[in-house]
C-alpha cells in the first residue's frame, strides 16, 4: 500500500531546520530520548495544556498499530469493546478506601458546566474501575451473566507533576480491560491470561523482551488484590513497567454492590480483575532499539516499511528512474506480511521519496524516522536491473548496502523484514540479559545503583516493606517484581541483600520510569 | 469470523425480564426509538452522569464498523490521524468571536487539578479548532507544509439540556477533520470532498438516503463562512443532521495566527475547513431501517450478519444438529462480503445460538438486534441436506422462510446479504421520497408541520433570517438546507411560501433531531 506522505507532514521542521541534532545516548541519555522522538517526529509537549502532549500523525500510526494487534487478541479471547462516560461522580472515587487514597491527589475535577455550578463535582476518569462497577451491578444479576468481559480504548487523565513524552503525562491513550467473575480461580485465570497477550505481544510485535511478576504490595495498583505486570528493560539499564493486569478481588465487587446468585442459589460478590497498557509502551518501543541515528522500528509496528529513493541527475533520467520506482513500489505495495493463518492482511507500505532534496537529506530524514528499508535507484542500477537496499539497522543477516536484482526485490524485502523483526528482538534480549547482573552484597548493589546508574539486578529480599523502603529511599532502585515461574534465576533461597534476613527467591530490582 | 457473544451479554435484560416490549411507531415514535435501543442491547443512558450514555458492546460493534469504513475513506484521501489534548485553556475559546458566543453556553469547565485551583481553567474540548489552530500556527510556516490534513478520532462534551441516546448526549464520540490550505479554492475542494465522503458512505454503507446542502447562516458552525451538511430522513419525517463540512475561511488562521509563506513570498493567512460524524449516526441508523419488531441492521455495518439456531427435541437429535451447525458455521465465517478491489477482508460473522431456551425466544432475541440472517437447523432438514433461511426483513427478493440446499448456503447467503444491504438502500430512499412534499401554500405548511408532524418540505424561502425565524417560531419546523446541485427539485424561481417575496430556488424544510 501507498503511504499517505508519513513523517512528511511539515518539512519546515526537518531538514530546513538546521541544529536539531540528536545528542548520544552516552552523552545526555533523556536527551536523547527528547531528540529522537522530536526528530522522528512522534509527539510533541502541548505546553498550553499541562503535562500533556500532541501525537503527531506518525507517533499516532504507531500507536494505531499497537491498537490494532491488541484489540485482535483481546476480541479472539471473548472480549467486548464498550465505551463510559469520561466523567465520574466524585463521591464513586472514595467508595473504595485504597483506591481513592492512590488516586484523589492526581484527580482533575469539572466545578462547572453549561454555565452553572455543578451540585456534586465530576473528576476525568483516572482509570475506570468505580464507573465501570457501578454499571456492572446493574447488569450481573445471575452467574448466567458472568463473565462478564469488557475493554475499553479511551484516554484518561492523571495529574502528574513530572511529565515525560509518551511514558507519563497527564492525559493518556489507553485501554484498560474490565472482567467480572463467579470465582476468583477464573478471574486468576483471566489476570493470568491477559497478562500472557501482553507478554507475547510486546515481544513478538514490539521486539520488545519483557519479564513477567508480581508487584510488591507497595507498587500494587490502588485496589488491587494483586497486581501482574510485564517489565522492560530501557537502554540506559532503567525498567519500564509495561502493562499491568490486576486480581481486584471482590474490593470493587463490595464497594459497588456487584452481586449474583450463583448456581447453588446463594447471593455472592463477582470477582473482577482489570488490566492495561498506554501510549506509554510507544515510549518504551523508542528506549528499546533506537540508537544515536534516530529512532528504530519493528516491522509489525513500522507506519513506512520501505521508502524508494530516486537517485538522479537531470530530468531524462528522472523519467526513467521515477517510472520504475512507481514498478517497485506497487511491487512492493502487494507484499502481504501477515503470519500465516492471519484473518486480516498486513500490508507492506513504501513511499517514494521525490522531494527537491539531496538524496543525503533524504536517507538522514528517513533514518530518523526508522524506516526499516531504503531503496536508492539509480540510471546505473536500471542498466543492471538491480536496487540497492540497505536496512535501518545492520543485523547478522544484512549489512550495508546490497545489491539485488529487481526480480528478486519483493522476496527479498519481505523475508528481510520479518528477519529484521526477529534481530531486533534477539539485539534486544541480548542487550537486557547481558546487562542483568545478580547481586549479593550491599556495597556492590551501592555501587551498581550509583547516580544515574542502574540495570537489571536479581537480588535477594527479605520481603518486608520496610527493607523494600530503605532500598528505595537509599538508591531510588525498586523493587520491579517478584518473577513468575520461569521468569529469571531459578528460584532458591538465601539472604536479603540489604537486611540479611532470610529469603525465599530473587526480586527483579532497577530504577524505573 | 465466529462471533464472541454480541448481544449474549446479558441475558437477564433480555428474555427473562418480561414486559420489555416494542411499543410501535404508530403508538409513540420517540419510546419505539428508546425501545428499540434498550432491547438491541445498544446503550443506556448513564444517570449518574448527566445526559451521558454507556455505549453498550453491541452498538459499540457498529460503531467500530462505522470508524474502519470512514477512516479507511479519509485516509485514501491523504489524511493523517493524531491526538490533541482534551482539555482547552479557556481563553481559546474566546479568541474566535462566532465561536464563543456559540460554544460558551454548553462548556464543562475543569476548575481544581492534583488538589489545587488552577490558574487558568480548561474546558474540556466541545469540538478541537482552537486547540489545533493554536498547533496548526506552530506547524506551518512554508506553503511547502501545506495542505496540512488532519483527522483525529475522540470524545467531546457539550452541556445539553435535552439529551436522547446516540442522537444528542453530553459527551459523544466523534471525528474532527482540520485541514489547512494555501487558497480559498483549494480549502473549499476539500471541503465539498469531504461532504461526498459522508454522503457517498451514508449511502453506500448505512444504506441512508440523504440530502446534500449548505446551512443557512443561523444553522451555521459557530465561526465558520459556510457548512455543508447531509440531511437524513427519519421514519416521523424529522430531519437527522448526519454530517457537517465547514468552510472556516481565514477566522481560525486569523484567532490563532497560522500564517505561511507563499510561493511568491508574501505572508499570508491559511484557508482552514473542519469536518464531523459522531456516535449521532447510529441513532440515524436505527431511526432510518428499523420497524415495530427491533432494530434492522445494513450488512455493512451489523456485528453479527448470520445467526444458526439448531432445533431438536433429544440428547441424540442435538448433538447431530450441533455437529452440522458448527460445519455451516465454518463455511459461512469463509464468505468475505469485502468488495472487489478491496485491500481487507470483510469476513462474514456468524452466531450459532444454543442456549437453553424455546427456538421463537431466539427468533424473537435475534430479530431484536437486526441480524439479517436467520437460519434454522433441525432433523428434518438434515435429511433433506437443506437449511431454512429467513432474513430480517421481507424483501421483494426473499420473502419469508426459504429452503435452501445446503451445498448452495454459502452462495446464496452472499448474494442474499448484498440485496439486502441494497433493498434496505431503495426503501428508505423510497420512504423518504413518498413523504417528500413540494409545498406553496401557508396554511398548507402549517398543517403539515402541526403538532409533532414533519416530513421533508420543498419551499421556496425569500433568504432572510426573519423570515426563518418567523418559520420556526411558529411550526417549530427549521430549513434544514439550501441544496446543492442535483438534490431536490430542479431550480426555478417562486415566491417565500412564508412571506411571498421572490425565491430564487426551493430549500428543503422539516423538524430536526
Amino acid at each position: 500500500m501507498f503511504a499517505t506522505g508519513f513523517g512528511m507532514l511539515a518539512p519546515a521542521m526537518t531538514e530546513e531546520r538546521k541544529g536539531d541534532k540528536i545528542t548520544t545516548r552516552a552523552e545526555d541519555y533523556p536527551q536523547w530520548y527528547q531528540d529522537v522522538v522530536r526528530e522522528a517526529d512522534l509527539a510533541e509537549p502541548a505546553k498550553v495544556v499541562k503535562g500533556c502532549m500532541v501525537i503527531k500523525p506518525y507517533g499516532y500510526a504507531i500507536w494505531e498499530k499497537i491498537q490494532r494487534e491488541l484489540d485482535t487478541r483481546f476480541k479472539a479471547t471473548g472480549h467486548q469493546n464498550a465505551y463510559f462516560p469520561l466523567l465520574v461522580p466524585q463521591s464513586f472515587i472514595t467508595r473504595e478506601a485504597q483506591h481513592v487514597e492512590g488516586f484523589a491527589p492526581e484527580l482533575a475535577v469539572v466545578t462547572h458546566a453549561g454555565g452553572e455550578k455543578l451540585e456534586e463535582p465530576y473528576v476525568i476518569r483516572p482509570t475506570s474501575e468505580t464507573i465501570i462497577g457501578h454499571f456492572f451491578s446493574k447488569w450481573v444479576s445471575s452467574w448466567r451473566d458472568l463473565p462478564l468481559l469488557v475493554n475499553q480504548w479511551a484516554n484518561v487523565m492523571r495529574w502528574e507533576l513530572r511529565t515525560r513524552l509518551f511514558l507519563r503525562t497527564t492525559e493518556f491513550l489507553w485501554q484498560e480491560g474490565h472482567t467480572a467473575h463467579a470465582t476468583h480461580d477464573e478471574a486468576l485465570a483471566e489476570v493470568r491470561r491477559m497478562l500472557d497477550i501482553y507478554g507475547a505481544f510486546a515481544e513478538s510485535v514490539m521486539a520488545m523482551p519483557v519479564i513477567r511478576g508480581i508487584k510488591t504490595a507497595s507498587e500494587r495498583f490502588a485496589g488491587a488484590v494483586e497486581t501482574f505486570c510485564i517489565e522492560a528493560f530501557m537502554q540506559d539499564g532503567k525498567a519500564l513497567q509495561a502493562g499491568t493486569s490486576h486480581d481486584l478481588g471482590q474490593n470493587f465487587g463490595k464497594a459497588f454492590d456487584v452481586k449474583f446468585q450463583s448456581e447453588s442459589g446463594a447471593l455472592e460478590y463477582v470477582w473482577q480483575t482489570s488490566w492495561g497498557v498506554s501510549t506509554r509502551l510507544v515510549g518504551g518501543l523508542v528506549m528499546t532499539h533506537s540508537d544515536d541515528a534516530g529512532l528504530v522500528l519493528p516491522p509489525r509496528l513500522a507506519p513506512i516499511h520501505a521508502v524508494i529513493i530516486p537517485i538522479y541527475k537531470n530530468p531524462d533520467e528522472r523519467t526513467r528512474v521515477l517510472e520504475a520506482c512507481e514498478r517497485l513500489a506497487k511491487a512492493l505495495g502487494d507484499i502481504d506480511l501477515a503470519q500465516d493463518g492471519a484473518r486480516q492482511r498486513d500490508w507492506l507500505t513504501v513511499q517514494i521519496d521525490d522531494r527537491d532534496l539531496r538524496p543525503g537529506a533524504k536517507f538522514y530524514h528517513w533514518e530518523r524516522r526508522g524506516v526499516p528499508i531504503r531503496i536508492e535507484l539509480g540510471p546505473k542500477d536500471l542498466e543492471k536491473g538491480q536496487v540497492c537496499l540497505k536496512m535501518r539497522v545492520d543485523t547478522p543477516a544484512a549489512t550495508g548496502k546490497q545489491f539485488v536484482p529487481e526480480a528478486e526485490l519483493v522476496a527479498t524485502a519481505r523475508a528481510r523484514l520479518l528477519a529484521y523483526q526477529d534481530a531486533l528482538l534477539l539485539a534486544a534480549a541480548e542487550r537486557m540479559n547481558t546487562r542483568t547482573v545478580q547481586l549479593d552484597n550491599w556495597d556492590e548493589f551501592l555501587a551498581t545503583f550509583a547516580g544515574e546508574n542502574s540495570t537489571f539486578a536479581w537480588c535477594h529480599w527479605d520481603g518486608s516493606a520496610a527493607t523494600e523502603a530503605a532500598i528505595k529511599a537509599e538508591t531510588k532502585a525498586t523493587i520491579r517484581c517478584v518473577p513468575l515461574p520461569g521468569q529469571g534465576p531459578a528460584p532458591a533461597p538465601g539472604r536479603c541483600i540489604k537486611s540479611g534476613a532470610p529469603s525465599p527467591q530473587r526480586v527483579l530490582i532497577a530504577k524505573a520510569y
